[in-house]
């Protein structure tokens, strides 16, 4: 197989385009850099198409590792191409993060609502952690901020997460490296708030939307039934889409001389107060 | 007062400099950008040298009060000189970041273990409330995460913030506007690890070490006493300075594909679990 060593070669460029929002629409196709997210997106299933590779970039035992399965003889991992690229070549499609020697063109795994399903109804004897716990975000506008979201929605057992009036896109390149891959992994999807809201009451959830300004304290209620945990976007809050009176506005406690946290951080506590209630009283 | 027109003016040139740590370090001076960052150093009585200002970039209500409070007559504000630049220089110095016309040079507070102080002991019949909460951040090395846990820090009531081992230096300007200015009300020091753990143990701290494979869940153990919360760096997690007898090692239960939490993640959860035990037995 020839090594491509000219940034200027006609696929190389292509995969580079995929870092825009507009190309990835279009062609339906995102990139997935990263040994540990390539690892998890080929576990979870995604259709790749081609897949650079930098070798001599490649000296973790993790990325070895990984070479060996892209190399491997199972058929199902015969669909896609690979492509050896130059050192030099890789570093300018890594576009100056870290060049882990792997990066590859991938199916966008296209998600709605009707594909989000939780497992059978937990028994009265079964553990409320088997309650559904699904958490909403919207109006997201920084990837790095969703990518850490599902982080912590993955370690926290959060059944999915649904972005509604996502102001990126689910699969941002961003989004997928700071997730670590979680994002293949957890089930997500993109909708419309007012489609979003009408789902969580079809599923019966109890709604309850992170505000500053909301009556409750996040330790003074329940999580441990079907919960969905809404929260909003960096600089605006959450829209009045998620003020009714089904909806439970909580807040945490903001002792110091800011108003509001990075909404990961709201995110993370959130999700583990959930767990923490949970587990008390499985 | 004339106003700058030229990014090559010297005083732009020098204060676009401070962007680099070394620059930083020899002439002891930071940057301090945004309304709500500027407001919050001077509240916290940061020493202004010279405060460039691009009155047309200063749209909203917060930058106009700021504004007049900088051009206010309070003989304390008088120390430092205004400059007046073209907003299309001062797009420059803001260096594509969100560009709110307002970028001050400052002094750098130099805080040291011995400038952090606690309220005197509670007594027996006082609120948990008040007894420290001492927060250790490790070997950190993005700004975005050191002002992301200063955030969380601020809001959740911590009574200081201790770098230990940085690999970043404090006032790095992408840290400055993560923490949104808390940076400079949250009381802050650097030094080494080794120090910091000596410091702890004087002061008669319980110490809690966040570690994926530490021994108890961080419900499990009580914060509610003098307490230092200890946590690693984004890759390689704590040093082994701080696995010792009198050290307790938690860990957050991680249910999902990943091995890890973003520091910040982890950051909010304990802060807000500390917060949760105190509030309960208030």
């Amino acid at each position: 197989m020839l090594e491509i060593t000219s940034a200027q070669n006609p696929r190389v460029k292509n995969a580079v385009r995929l870092r825009e929002a507009r190309h990835r629409r279009e062609q339906d196709l995102m990139l997935v850099e990263g040994v540990r997210e390539l690892s998890r997106a080929m576990q979870a299933g995604v259709r790749m198409i081609e897949v650079f590779v930098s070798d001599s970039l490649c000296t973790t035992r993790e990325s070895k590792s990984l070479l060996d399965r892209l190399h491997g003889s199972f058929p199902e991992d015969k669909a896609f191409e690979i492509v050896k690229v130059a050192p030099a070549v890789f570093e300018k499609m890594a576009f100056g993060d870290r060049a882990e020697g792997v990066l590859a063109v991938a199916e966008m795994p296209r998600k709605s609502l009707a594909d989000i399903s939780f497992s059978p109804e937990p028994t009265a004897t079964a553990s409320a952690m088997y309650h559904p716990l699904v958490a909403v975000l919207e109006g997201v506008e920084k990837p790095g901020n969703l990518g850490a979201v599902l982080r912590s929605a993955d370690a926290a057992g959060v059944s999915a997460l649904i972005l509604a009036d996502s102001r990126i896109d689910l699969y941002n390149p961003n989004a997928i490296r700071a997730s670590l891959g979680t994002i293949f992994t957890v089930p997500v999807c993109e909708a419309k708030s007012g489609e979003v809201l009408n789902w969580l009451r079809e599923h019966q959830l109890k709604i309850f939307a992170a505000r500053v300004d909301g009556s409750a304290p996040y330790t003074a209620v329940d999580f441990r039934g079907p919960t969905a945990l809404v929260l909003g976007a960096e600089n605006t809050g959450l829209t009045s889409a998620w003020a009714a009176p089904d909806i439970t506005a909580v807040h945490l406690p903001m002792l110091g001389i800011a108003d509001s946290l990075n909404v990961s951080a709201t995110a993370a506590v959130l999700f583990y107060e959930a767990l923490r209630q949970r587990m008390d009283i499985a």
